[in-house]
């Protein structure tokens, strides 16, 4: 099978010109098949504060009303999603930017919740694996913005993080695929004070064992539980370390590797 | 060969809700392969003076300076574009929306005049046919927004109708193609007052014949002088007419046919 890499980058790299323009090196720079989601930034709450647009958070998550799902459509798949693939472009790596509208990529439905409504929110049910296959096959990487769609003509604001596990989840069928999340520390680490104390490798077994040392900072467990999810889907390995790192993670020299087996 | 459709529309469809809903389903109901391209409409005017950004006209072009680019990468390659694909989608025609970047699909320089700064514009160089021939072929239709970029990571602000008209002659190699283009008129009229006046079918000297006269509406002399431009550069037929009657104008019962032979 061939490797894939599903990276993901966070709103801290997007919001920063030069490492953003670094990042885009580094990936155009992977000699594999890649696909690139990419989350929003401080952007969209920004051109919703100067429009007099108010934000609402429901456990981190933004509540997307329509005025709300109008910006960060502009925001994701518009402006980031089209500047990320001209600078991979000006970089010698042809890339595609999508959202989850465009071939079917990513079907999703509007959330349903008991008592909260979270608006315009995705969750998603199908990725279009096909679509991916044959760009990837014609030597064309993707680049998802975080907004889905339900077949029915509705965009839909969905979590980033979610549509890279989803998107290598169903991938994996396909290919040997490396899930890279990135973020603002080194990897996970045993000691948070010290930005050098990453572990290298966890499995299930020593992260259990890690949890009841009370090691684990606790903002890292739904992270892990997720890429142990994923694992269980079929995704190869999953690596959480600095997008400033994103070579070394890449040759596994650097962040925290989930893996299955040690 | 086989036929393709390039139809552009123009901004007062898009800015018009019930209109494109219309105009979007009976672009769904065309068998064959197609791809659109869609203008601007008044969404980026109003966005950029909500936003306090002043706007300049020369020649009935936009200034591109570094903000408005930022709105119209916004506005028509996200929000439009992603609304339009989301539409088709659920129209049941499955369709990809791209900016030129993507896939490098539309290669363009930035413009360059002795005098006038027109700042983030970029005239097309190059068209990908094989991307979008490829894309075509999995039944994937081609929605264009007019955004193009310079391969050395810049966006440029492209006009729709030059895409359109570009577009349809690189495809023309590999297809029949029939370039509609929609406007407010029921097609070129004879009589301006009288809009039942639509002549059905021009050629080159038929034109001529009417310019002398002096019975053809300035506004139309550079539309019908691209048209011509068009036809001698490969296109199979252009089509000038309402985007309300696009099932006439594809079945060539309404509109101007613009043509080679009579």
């Amino acid at each position: 099978m061939d490797k894939l890499y599903v990276i993901k980058i966070g709103g801290n790299i997007i919001d920063d010109e030069q490492k953003l323009a670094a990042f885009l090196q580094s990936f155009a720079s992977i000699h594999a098949p890649k696909i690139l989601v990419h989350g929003g930034g401080k952007l969209a709450t920004k051109l919703a504060a100067q429009l007099g647009i108010e934000q609402q958070l429901i456990d981190g998550r933004r509540i997307t009303d329509a005025e709300t799902l109008k910006i960060v459509t502009m925001v994701y798949a518009g402006f980031i999603n089209k500047n990320i693939v001209a600078q991979l472009q000006a970089n010698g790596c042809n890339a595609i930017g999508l959202c989850g509208a465009d071939g079917n990529v990513i079907q999703a439905h509007k959330r349903q919740h008991p008592f909260i409504d979270y608006g315009f929110v995705g969750d998603v049910d199908v990725i279009n694996t096909p679509l991916l296959q044959s760009l990837l096959a014609q030597h064309i990487n993707v680049v998802l913005a975080p907004i889905t769609h339900n077949k029915k003509g509705l965009l839909l604001n969905t979590n980033a993080d979610t549509i890279a596990r989803e998107v290598a989840q169903a991938m994996s069928i396909l290919y040997e695929v490396h899930l890279l999340y990135s973020f603002e520390k080194k990897g996970v680490l045993l000691d948070t004070n010290d930005d050098n104390s990453v572990i290298q490798s966890i499995n299930l077994s020593y992260y259990e064992e890690l949890k009841k040392e009370q090691k684990i900072f606790a903002g890292m467990i739904p992270k892990l539980d997720n890429a142990f999810a994923a694992l269980k889907k079929g995704v190869h390995r999953v690596v959480i370390g600095k997008a400033e790192q994103l070579e070394q993670l890449v040759a596994q020299t650097a962040g925290t590797s989930i893996i299955n087996e040690m």
